[in-house]
């Protein structure tokens, strides 16, 4: 069938978000009950007095992940997260997760029983229930699959499209530790191809190591936000760094932003890897991928409320769609913001 | 990782329905509203007024199909069936469904457009939103994982555990088509491989290669029991065999059952197919998976109204559990059944 297809493009042509916009434009819905279908962290459905949201993600094996370094433990915990993050980035509480594996003959049931482990150890902590799944052997390699419901009640629901002009960026945590985590761990796996005498020299970097192999998703800020009566007026989670986030938000909302350099928040670990890889830490912040922190908008009033909360920066603006999505530098230089973030077919 | 795991159990030694049961039992529920979680077609969550149902399954190449003679708008098309039969066979109503696909860079554009054209077709069919997913690319070939929400009164939810002694064991349509008509295509394959001037020999096989290759979910006898006024009082979809769902029901239930060989529906041309490969009929139905038809018990009253149902036939009874699952053969002859279904680790 592949071979008699006339026409022939390239994936890496769409990249992947241009290839889901290609393939799920036009769709019709039937159900009344659907409010938001494709395009935003997670779906919304009216499910009697709440709104039902799920969502899904892939980790394929040599593509998001290596084993070689990465413990099954930690990518079962990290695939529960990457699904339970998209839930909080709709200000929605993770409810039910369903995990399909598929494994090539070389995995051992030991090891499924560990990646099993971390996925458990994040229901735990995120208090989501296991409910479902299918396993399958596959030719090569190993193939996560999640699918996450939560729920939010309807009037707490915070959508990607909703930002206006004015509002406050704000992001939680910091950012670019994850990539530079991961560039530390590709970095120490190719020293150690070339001598495998040679021991991995982690020492100091465990922030980073961490932010990489034991992601978490904010929960807490949704929770500091709610305390503090704040509803954000859009809502992203980081998952492919902070350009392709911001832009999203731009595109959906139909509007630009500001983001100023100097506000990014970058731990100094990660700033000292990303200088030792001759890397400004901006770039790590807005291009590294990963961090599973919260970029949202809120109103200008908002501004004492949100500044109190530990662990939240204010990044920039939201500004009209005609000036764009711009960076401006530390020395004031304006340059304009481009997704460099990460992409499967790339 | 893998390397030093210490102790090494082969993914074949449990089998599918082991490894599931291996990898979740034991696990913890927090949310009270959710009622069932693993070991049904679909989990079931309490959802305002309505019962949430969902389910996953994970379509891989060269393990569950083979692209050389699978046209791609078929194969999403059967995707979709495979999850909607999930919803349909605990009595519910499919409503959204999210697609995740990983492809090698050996698929084009127009590729992921045959497979998403497919899904379109069912959804259009099925009156199914697809309201999101998740595209990755894949070091080797093309996996498939899709994820479904369907809603049911909380009255007419039926599980798999609730079938009662004496209960009429009831199958909709005819069984082992699609089995065979997978047989079919391997053997032409074969032969056009050994003498690639060989056309395919295909004609007056439609029927077969209609099972296989464009599955329905049977919705309409839903339907039809509904009308009726029956509740099934256990049911589960065929995907792996008469035999393998059988003692599923048995199982789940705590029953044994007794299948009557020359009860069972069988379509002439699945019968003479079978015979033409030197197979008894009812192997192909018993052991042959893929035909999404229901298997489903109902009271004993309930007889006349079900016997009226079109394509509907009464195959055998639910018993005590130590008499445990038998097929009566033609002769009379009693042997115990067996799961010889389709099997992803064997």
């Amino acid at each position: 069938m592949i071979e008699n297809t006339e026409q022939r493009t390239e994936l890496s042509k769409l990249g992947e978000f241009g290839l889901i916009h290609h393939l799920t434009k036009d769709i019709k819905l039937y159900d009344n009950n659907t409010i938001k279908g494709v395009g935003d962290d997670a779906a919304v459905i009216r499910g009697g007095d709440k709104l039902i949201l799920m969502s899904t993600d892939l980790l394929v094996e040599g593509i998001h992940f290596d084993l070689s370094y990465y413990p099954l433990k930690h990518l079962g915990y990290k695939a529960a997260v990457v699904n339970i993050s998209d839930i909080i980035a709709m200000n929605g509480t993770p409810r039910q997760l369903t995990v399909s594996v598929a494994v090539s003959n070389r995995f051992p049931v030991e090891a499924l029983e560990e990646i099993y482990e971390g996925i458990r150890l994040a229901c735990d902590h995120y208090k989501v229930d296991l409910v479902g799944g299918d396993t399958s052997a596959s030719h090569k390699g190993l193939i996560l699959s999640l699918s996450i419901l939560g729920d939010v009640a309807e009037d707490e629901v915070v959508y990607r499209s909703t930002a206006a002009e004015g509002d406050l960026l704000c992001v939680s945590g910091d950012l670019g530790g994850a990539y530079m985590g991961l560039m530390l761990l590709e970095r120490e796996k190719q020293v150690f191809k070339a001598d495998p005498s040679m021991q991995p020299d982690l020492d100091g970097f465990d922030y980073i190591l961490e932010r990489q192999l034991k992601p978490e998703a904010r929960a807490d800020i949704i929770n500091h936000l709610r305390i503090n009566k704040i509803k954000p007026s859009s809502m992203i989670d980081i998952s492919d760094g902070l350009a392709s986030e911001a832009l999203h938000l731009c595109t959906e909302s139909a509007l630009g932003c500001a983001i100023y350099e100097e506000k990014i928040p970058i731990d100094v670990i990660t700033a000292d890897m990303a200088r030792e890889f001759g890397m400004e830490p901006a770039i790590a912040a807005l291009n590294g991928g990963e961090d599973y922190e919260l970029l949202f908008t809120v109103k200008q009033q908002d501004y004492e409320k949100v500044s109190i909360i530990p662990g939240v920066c204010i990044i920039g603006h939201m500004t009209a769609a005609a000036e764009g999505a711009r960076l401006i530098g530390r020395d004031g230089g304006v340059v304009p913001l481009v997704a460099q973030g990460w992409d499967a077919f790339n």
